[in-house]
């Protein structure tokens, strides 16, 4: 893995000289200017390259937690929904297909193993595969400390497979019924926050289940002890095999430079893993959406990171960033193609 | 002119059902889910066809007071400006290209005649051309009662003519230096207020200067007495002739039954003009972005419009129209693509 350095600084300069050299009044493209200076900044090229190759992940794993009342849903929806996106009829296979952004599915942690899908299809769907669910964080670890490695390395493999796909631009997205818990458990042991504070209604509990959900992250945080002060052992006292897998992922993609468009609670609660790992490691992220889960916003305003859209979207799989992926391309857009007023002025 | 009638509520009902039965949880497609449904109505269809066909319009026009110090750059930009689109290198153009919507941009009220352009160019940029500029407001009325007609029927006919090409969505952008002081005091007019509450700093004028603007529009407002009780007679004393045709526009628009993304201050005060004239027609309307112009949420809050997009942008020509015609792509493929719950149980 190559180690890990910031966008180019040099770029970022030309790029925002560029910038206050279009033909527009000066700051007018708004956070659409300083989109499209970071993302020339990432890609070392001013202006930056259309953004015609990018790529979402989909992490899929189950979670103990799920049979301790902390979801609206029942843990078989996890696979149901994995077979959903192997269909195309998903949510974020509906945003990828309008926004020409490719989607693939990985079986982490789910419980089950797909009996009943084709040969072909499975062997891809599992190749990654670390274990069936993971661990009911407020009783036992999420993982074993090897699981934990295997899935960083699994993610940063998957990572390595996508960037030699082409990528330009790299999105993680999650299922798995109950993945709030564990991840807004990440974010609470990274900032030192109590449950209370982190938790969200995920896909529509009650104020009761919101507070047997804060008592299951406090449980947890309080069984993890001062593992939560190294991030790896946090994955593995806290995480899941899933959540493990997208902090890998994201990592590599920084250490790759290759830019990544975070998602909601998931995906940031793994960006800030992979921030704490590698510090330095946000400069390639940016934040597609807003989620209505507190510790996303808690999470994105430790990174520095703002984010695009705020649409009310919970629906997660990588919704909110591939929803956010055309603001992107609008920003490239306006740094490439909008004339220079030394152009207009010749 | 067809009468205005609303978007169907019986459509709406079944789009309604329709997002509540995708397999998705209850209300986690948030405000992309409304917007679903929004489109759905105004079609007449569930699911709601996709926006292949968009068309933004650019009404340019010069403004008298732009010569009495309320804007950061000299007039003769919009001249210059209606080039750069012309040539595709302006902001809006880079947009509308990355997102596939068709640009018209119309002299409405430009102070000159582009002798340098071609014969052909200059004939159907200056088709609907009403006069050279428009008055200073503090001064003078903006237009005479007959150009205010005048504009309003070619704001209509260009509606016409974008519809009879297939609009399934329009979008109406403006350039015209000096056109935040106009449209800020239809806001003003409409809503009882005075000029210090609606002003902004459009492209970036000075403390001074701002107040300066509200003054302005304050004498305006001052020399318009209670013509401001008329709408029309709004747009002859306060207007001018690019925003008066944008209204007539808007207002075909609706009466046709085509739905609008509103764009930043000067479309939005167009729509609430329009509203003014014919109750109801903004239910035809959604709002692009949140401009940084204090007038454009005045009338967005009136009219109860909620923007997509708040980015910052203030670069007008319909730019954040167009950046946020993805979401409604979004929200028209989340309706017709995800399968029903109905589906992946059976």
């Amino acid at each position: 893995m190559p180690s890990l350095s910031a966008p180019s600084a040099a770029i970022r300069a030309e790029a925002t000289e560029r910038l206050a050299a279009l033909a527009t009044p000066p700051g007018a493209l708004g956070r659409l200017g300083e989109i499209g200076v970071w993302v020339a900044a990432c890609q070392g090229q001013v202006p930056p390259r259309p953004l015609d190759n990018v790529r979402l992940v989909i992490f899929a794993g189950d979670h103990g937690v799920a049979a301790h009342g902390v979801s609206a849903f029942p843990a078989a929806i996890t696979g149901a929904m994995v077979r959903t996106f192997l269909s195309g009829r998903a949510g974020v296979n509906a945003l990828a297909r309008a926004h020409d952004v490719a989607v693939r599915v990985l079986d982490i942690g789910v419980a089950e193993d797909f009996p009943d899908i084709s040969a072909q299809q499975r062997a891809a769907l599992t190749a990654y595969k670390i274990r069936r669910g993971s661990g009911a964080i407020h009783l036992d670890d999420a993982l074993s400390a090897d699981e934990t490695e295997a899935a960083l390395a699994a993610g940063a493999a998957v990572a390595g497979e996508e960037i030699a796909a082409g990528a330009q631009l790299l999105i993680s997205g999650d299922m798995g019924i109950g993945n709030t818990t564990p991840a807004a458990a990440l974010v609470a042991a990274a900032l030192g926050l109590p449950g209370a504070e982190v938790v969200g209604r995920g896909t529509g509990i009650t104020d009761e289940g919101l507070m047997h959900k804060a008592d299951v992250i406090d449980a947890a945080l309080a069984r993890a002890g001062d593992r939560t002060l190294s991030p790896i052992e946090t994955l593995t006292a806290l995480g899941s095999a899933d959540l493990a897998a997208t902090t890998g992922y994201l990592l590599a993609a920084a250490q790759h430079g290759i830019p990544v468009l975070l998602d909601g609670l998931m995906s940031v609660a793994c960006a800030l893993t992979a921030d704490r790992i590698d510090a330095g490691a946000s400069a390639w992220f940016a934040a597609g959406h807003r989620s209505t889960e507190p510790a996303q916003s808690l999470a994105l305003a430790k990174l520095g990171l703002e984010p695009l859209l705020d649409l009310g979207l919970r629906l997660g799989e990588g919704s909110g960033a591939v929803a956010a992926v055309p603001l992107l391309r609008s920003a490239v857009a306006l740094l490439r193609d909008v004339a220079l007023l030394s152009e207009l002025e010749a």
